[in-house]
């Protein structure tokens, strides 16, 4: 039976490193910033701003929300994207996704400051993602993935890993990670023939494919660690991964669990993205 | 015994699709065209460059060479190449890489028109390749790779693909545009355990790692389709592949040969990217 990766525990530590350089930051006069960017008023966005903003707060990091109304025009948004870029005090902008129908994102991506771009909308920041150019800002939640992953001293170098999914926000971006870091890496998804002899040749499984449960105890090999990205919610009506976690933490040696896995690390990678932000800044 | 897949006859089938909507350009008063921009003199660049002169007169794409000195400084370059970025007869630019010492690639690749850019420099070119979005341009070399296995009807869809190599040239853009065709992608590299384990599962295995011969029989699997992207110099002067062909093809059901492979492909895929930036721009 597998051992639990626990985000909470890898968020924590995050936090307390990333409260430290905020801290120093502010002895040298400057206050990191985030400053939220977000259209209407989402439930599942405003959850997740929640969390954000209480993240911030434990990090000693400042934080403004700029709401703007549901209904805003393409030219309307932009000129006030641009007022957040301009403005010197917010060293990092997170923007909520989807947008509403009327704006288009095909635009926009391009008119953040990529240097404030600290969940990786920019194509700047994509392009030093695939490139491995760490001066920018991967996403949150792969960057999650490999923070959890090296809090419990996972050796990839030369390890076989295998994501399952092939999402901007996952997948792709994830599997360059895990490059970064010298591990082969395997690409499959929903068109992949035999998918589970591929999975359960991993020794890191990576899945974000966004199906409850699809991952059962014949895709992992006895002895594999699971990182599970999915957040779905279940026939009981409880949140769940893309991982059957009871069946496979029989098999794995270490596992992440839903909730309570990587998406508990996610708020803690974005303020570590503010802090880097404002460094770059400064 | 393996058939080869003859770049030869691959490039001569673009060619003619691309001459073909040259024509239909210049029937309504466009002429497309590549302008080079080559810093210098070096032998492997004109080398290159007799070679995309001829291919693009072959398709009827107009062409001119800026030729600047090898001691330019960066002012100076950038302001030619913004010249060329605002020269409306121009709808393709080639920038021969890498440059002298004293340009800054990782500023002028922000420079390049990505409208232009048809061998991939800008980022926004390269995130593009990483999101599947086929509005950009892919570098021409993985492109030629899938030109060539499209020519051949090589069906990828779900298919176990390899790719030995992580280079931003070969290895990481050729496995997105394997992605987008549906295939299971295996990335692979110098620091893979078991090296010739991993490349022997692979129904299409892409071999960019910049060593000659470095591919032998135990590395592919009865049956598999290889693509040799790899060009060096033999012991003996000669040019040759990352793959040891007359061993490979002895197993190979498809292999292309170095030369006469994918690289007699490359310039006619840039051909199809003028034309391709042309209609864009036109």
């Amino acid at each position: 039976m597998g051992q639990i990766l626990d985000g909470k525990i890898v968020a924590a530590s995050l936090k307390e490193e990333t409260a430290a350089e905020a801290n120093k930051l502010r002895d040298n006069g400057v206050i990191p910033k985030l400053t939220i960017v977000r259209v209407g008023a989402n439930p599942s966005d405003l959850s997740y701003e929640r969390g954000a903003l209480k993240r911030m707060e434990g990090c000693n990091i400042a934080t403004e929300v700029k709401e703007l109304p549901e209904d805003i025009n393409q030219e309307d948004f932009i000129k006030a994207l641009k007022e957040v870029n301009d403005d010197k005090t917010t060293h990092g902008i997170l923007l909520f996704r989807p947008l509403p129908k009327q704006l288009d994102e095909e635009v926009i991506k391009y008119v953040i400051a990529p240097e404030k771009d600290v969940d990786c909308l920019s194509p700047t920041n994509v392009a030093k993602v695939m490139e491995g150019d760490k001066s920018g800002f991967a996403p949150c939640t792969p960057t999650a993935v490999m923070e959890t992953l090296k809090y419990y001293n996972v050796d990839l170098k030369g390890a076989e890993t295998v994501v399952l999914g092939r999402s901007m926000v996952v997948g792709k971006p994830v599997s360059m990670l895990l490059l970064g870091e010298n591990a082969t890496v395997t690409i499959c998804h929903s068109r992949t023939k035999d998918l589970s002899s591929v999975t359960s040749k991993a020794d890191v499984l990576v899945v974000g494919i966004g199906r409850a449960k699809m991952v059962t105890s014949e895709y992992v090999k006895e002895g594999a660690i699971v990182v599970d990205v999915g957040i779905n919610v279940d026939e009981n009506g409880k949140l769940c991964g893309d991982v059957d976690f009871d069946q496979c933490i029989e098999k794995a040696s270490l596992i992440t669990p839903v909730p309570g896995g990587v998406g508990s690390v996610t708020t803690s990678v974005l303020a570590k993205h503010v802090i880097k932000a404002c460094k770059l800044q400064s």
